[in-house]
């Protein structure tokens, strides 16, 4: 097996200032490459911090190391030295590169009018400062990619530098596995196989004691790799196997068919978003958003293509946007109050009408932290949807603070957008 | 120095299924305590991987450990055992905590009317067995948190075992530290500051240029932790320090000042978000969007009390919405095509008069992949901002994929809304 760890730089990212997105994206990819993930470390822009993220994963005998951030222009930005001295290799100025580099900020300059081009061209000289031998991956934005192997006659981990931009970062992976260092490894390692089984409708401690029960069946789960997890409100089963244990897999699969059939959603690697995405190929939706404050239209544009079939939505925040904009009835609002599931419907037929589309939702409810009431507590979240003459409305009490009730409201919505365009009517 | 490290168990994380928010969480909340993070590390549910991260943050001498995750009902489960095994402890159930935890599940199971309760007592009575010793931490969830020492006689450092789930592991970090163990860690901790500094409005690579000429003037930073960052656009600038060395920060700053002072909108912790926000106190506010789908009526409605404020928004995803929602002539969708200033302005005009906002905000790009030509290509976004008869409009090119260049039009929107607020009219 190829195992590989991955590296990411930067005191910002450390400190929570930043989210990194660099770590998962390339564990994926690595995976995707027939590369095991085993770790994922985040480090401050400190060189001894950064040294010992390298030293440690050497230790632990894996064969890639992938590091991202930290070859910026600024001071803080001192990775592909650090690497240099991880794999005892002198650092030297690569001249053609330190050309190419000026070419690309030549081009730069135009869009900032007023820079000192002289002392940005200084500021980036230093990209071009590298450890000897190592192959290039042409800049995406201005900083190179390297790779570096150890110094000959020593062993250790390939080591891949990449830059921290995501944008920068990705087709510079995809360039990373052309060259032979890393093609080279990529040809010894075994291929795995990853399936997700998505359910909605239970706690994962039913789930845990649905596994429990199938293994005392007697089947062998032990070339499965199976982990559940539960996100957003959902329960995602991820199973990694080598190819020759399928057969294991397809019997674990028909087990939790068997039991939980009629709450899977997805068996692929379909989100509900995608799913609904395909649903809505061919007809048009308007959703009409409160406490969600334009999340739900936001989650559903999201995919490219959108525009084939969202039209757009109304955020009615205020009672004053549900009457004018949506043309809720002010007796409706008396009767019901805000949150409750006719105002929630009336929303959902009142942006269909106003927008003129086929399928309307409608989503009011308390997101806190204020608003809550004994008979409405924070969380209470109401959601319709119509389509024609069809409709279907929930009432939830949904766990958590404000993100995660505005959250799982729209996965909610989702769920019940499929059951509509399915045929449920209850 | 007090030093901490995080490992952060989960399959599910290390490999991107789910976002790991838990790390930089634990970070912050390290540092505000005194502690300096020396490394985020995210380990697979393999025991030996865990155990590989503890072994490796114990290697760089690290004081506290604080790992989140694994400890759920399920068989992938395992931190508490593995911190066990470290700590060279015996696991041991404890069975007042196994009548707590039954009683937790009793309470839980009226949510879910058709459980096997016995069946899920049993996956939870796992989360009772706990190394000896520890001190326990009560459930916030169903999952119990532990302070597990090194063994009498070793030497090592205190770990801290938290539940994934953030809801439940922030209430548990809190009560952690008014533990014995974690509070005398906390007492021998040196204090520090953080400050940072916001700019909008230059590249990266210029403020590097800035910092360099900065110490060249013979300005002393080496007491100065600086980082800067590239963040949605904006130049984040933080800098960590000793209190004794406040005097060389004040310096640093006046000299950031004297050079960018016209672009930078916040020393303190304020984001753009809360300018905007405390701008908007006592006026209202309406948005119309193309082809952020919502996000800017997201993200402003993310604060708290933004219904003091946000009446609502138009997402006018089709030209129809644009046309009957909100009023833009057809003439000049025809004239300037959707994606102009004028169409930017007549989306903000007819929001503010549809929704009877004081302020209004037009947004209208295209987000790509598709529907780029030569002229206007993907990226290119027109944002409005009205106020009476005050307006700023603005045309960019956005650099990116759909979902930095939704992002990145949100940021602007804001700048821009700061900006007119703040009486520019250019």
């Amino acid at each position: 097996m190829i195992r590989g760890g991955i590296l990411i730089t930067g005191t910002e990212v450390l400190t929570g200032i930043i989210t990194d997105r660099n770590g998962p994206w390339l564990s994926e990819q690595m995976r995707a490459s027939g590369i095991q993930p085993a770790q994922i470390t985040v480090v401050g822009d400190r060189p001894e911090d950064v040294l010992a993220g390298l030293e440690s994963m050497k230790a632990q005998g894996l064969d890639l190391i992938v590091t991202s951030g930290g070859l910026g222009p600024t001071a803080d930005d001192l990775t592909a030295e650090v690497v240099g001295r991880f794999q005892q290799r002198e650092m030297v100025l690569d001249e053609p590169l330190e050309g190419r580099i000026a070419e690309i900020l030549s081009a730069l300059s135009s869009r900032w009018p007023n820079l000192d081009m002289e002392a940005v061209r200084a500021a980036n000289r230093k990209q071009a400062v590298i450890p000897q031998g190592s192959t290039i991956l042409e800049p995406v934005g201005t900083a190179p990619g390297l790779l570096v192997a150890p110094q000959e006659g020593t062993e250790g981990p390939l080591v891949l530098v990449l830059p921290g931009p995501p944008r920068e970062l990705k087709p510079m992976w995809t360039t990373a596995l052309t060259t032979s260092p890393l093609r080279n490894l990529v040809s010894e390692a075994p291929s795995f196989e990853r399936r997700m089984v998505r359910i909605f409708g239970i706690p994962e401690s039913e789930l845990a004691a649905s596994l429990r029960s199938i293994e005392d069946t007697g089947l062998d789960v032990s070339r499965l790799e199976i982990t559940t997890c539960l996100r957003r409100g959902e329960i995602e089963i991820a199973t990694t196997f080598v190819p020759a244990a399928k057969d294991e897999y397809e019997a674990l699969l028909k087990q939790i068919r068997e039991r939980h059939g009629d709450l899977i959603f997805s068996e692929d690697e379909r989100t509900i978003d995608d799913l609904v995405a395909a649903l809505l190929q061919g007809t048009t939706v308007a959703v009409a958003e409160s406490c969600t404050g334009g999340l739900l239209c936001t989650r559903l544009t999201e995919l490219p293509g959108a525009s084939d079939y969202v039209l757009g939505g109304v955020v009615s925040y205020s009672n004053s946007v549900k009457q004018s904009a949506l043309g809720v009835a002010p007796d409706l609002l008396a009767q019901h109050g805000a949150v409750s599931e006719p105002v929630a419907l009336a929303m959902a037929e009142g942006v269909c009408s106003s927008l003129g589309a086929a399928i309307g939702v409608g989503i009011t409810g308390i997101a806190g932290p204020g608003g809550g009431t004994d008979e409405k507590p924070v969380g209470t979240v109401c959601i319709a949807v119509t389509q024609g003459d069809k409709r279907l409305a929930r009432t939830l009490l949904i766990p958590g603070g404000r993100a995660d009730i505005r959250d799982r409201s729209t996965t909610l919505a989702l769920h019940l957008m499929r059951r509509l365009m399915l045929g449920e009517t209850d």
